[in-house]
């Protein structure tokens, strides 16, 4: 059984054609899993639904708790790439009896061209797969929360070292 | 380094307007990692582009042979669904030295609700995480070469046990 | 007011994942309407869901008395491609009171490579512009019923003169 | 003959994944004329790539000469939709002697969802079909240049009596 933490990022963005803005307004994750066919037990779970860059320390506690609190220890948490390393290793101290994998998109699932559906597939076996601790998938490369970093520049994931 | 090796099947199946059949004419693995924005080193080679249903023992053992001939240790073999467990034992007896996960799509990457890209994903993260051995990646689960079948009727793999 | 008379053809075929068959399990207009965000009234009417290789004049008798009988004098008969002059023609020698405009699609709406939305856009101003008659709109060329063929070694449709 | 000018608006927004804005990096008008498979023959022509709202006088005013120079009397124009309606009324009042089409999205091209195709095939039709003059085709509408507004509410446009 896999609980899977919604908290928002740019993979649930998507267009408001009133303003022409990016905006969010509900998960697209069952969406997702549907055009996936996944057979996987899931729970979908809302936390929040927020652009990282907005995210404060209460925000990271409340996905904490999120994680504590669900009878799963394979748990998915979809999360906006900005931060993303920064609640990862708050949950990588923090959470030692479960597997915990985040994982967003560098361009939201409403876009023909989204990494949205890969990157969720990547996540999907590294929950299964990995031993306890907190990871970052994204785009084919798996990182330890403790090694990992967002090159803006290059709109990449890598490691520190 | 990831090998992947492309043989074919419903993931790589495209429609001709000309007489309203799915044919193949090429390969859209290249496509899809870039759609993925995949940052890890990947060699794309294509052996065959077959239905899996028309494999015989000489296209087996022409897989088997590609994948103890390239260098890599870590390989995404892409497969029609139909026979994927039968090329999986093949391979799963007879290489011990290197992780090679089997993947393929239950509808074509040129469909809009394609599960191609999930599985792909699945299988990036399988390749690099699990020990050597062979296996399954399909929708969500990871299956063992010798713990696994397609059940047709529901049109989804499923542990023999 | 304009009326859908729906009948098949490659537009609405889709994905059967058990066996990997292109087949029709209902039509996709209404979608194509939504995704259009169409703002014109329309009332859809499925009349067959049929390839119209397989049409014989039974299917013809039947589209004519469709458009006959409904009450709009804007018509659009989704279609398919191989046959879509012959009823074109047999609407064409039979109604002179009501504009009526023949419609399809290269390749299915549920590839992502579809060019239905695009005719299906053709045909909605053609209806409502063109002056009564009956005519064929195809990949943004509209034609006289007693004008047109389907040239099959191209995949297009072109005048006779 | 049809010359289409692009002139930007929501239709060619596509994602920057840098910083996640929705940006002009080039025109799709080639690329959804492909998707169309287009026959009718059709030259593009890049006058600029702009959001309507940041329009100035001399904009409309080069669309104008674009418009005029052109050897072609068949004119699509791509637009913003906000301010299409003010573009299309400086054309109408200017230019008599050709079919000029107002065409644009309320959604982008680069979404799963846009209306860029449909409306685009609506302008086709128009623009081969209409008498001189200068119209506004989106979302399966024909409006004349001096009967029509953006409804920002509720995002539409509509006849202003």
């Amino acid at each position: 059984m896999i609980r899977i933490l919604v908290t928002g990022g740019t993979l649930d963005k998507e267009y408001n054609q009133l303003d022409g803005e990016l905006v969010f307004t509900k998960t697209h994750i069952a969406d997702i899993l549907t055009q996936a066919k996944c057979t996987a037990e899931v729970t979908i779970e809302t936390v929040m639904l927020k652009d990282s860059l907005h995210m404060v320390d209460a925000d990271r506690q409340s996905i904490l708790e999120s994680i504590r609190r669900c009878p799963e220890d394979k748990v998915i948490v979809t999360h906006g790439t900005d931060t993303m390393p920064e609640t990862a290793a708050v949950v990588g101290q923090a959470v030692t009896d479960k597997t915990v994998v985040f994982v967003g998109a560098m361009v939201p699932y409403s876009f023909v061209n989204s990494d949205a559906l890969f990157n969720l597939g990547c996540a999907f076996t590294a929950v299964q797969v990995l031993p306890r601790g907190s990871y970052i998938t994204m785009n084919g490369k798996v990182f330890q929360w403790d090694n990992v970093r967002k090159n803006r520049q290059k709109g990449e994931f890598e490691p520190l070292s």
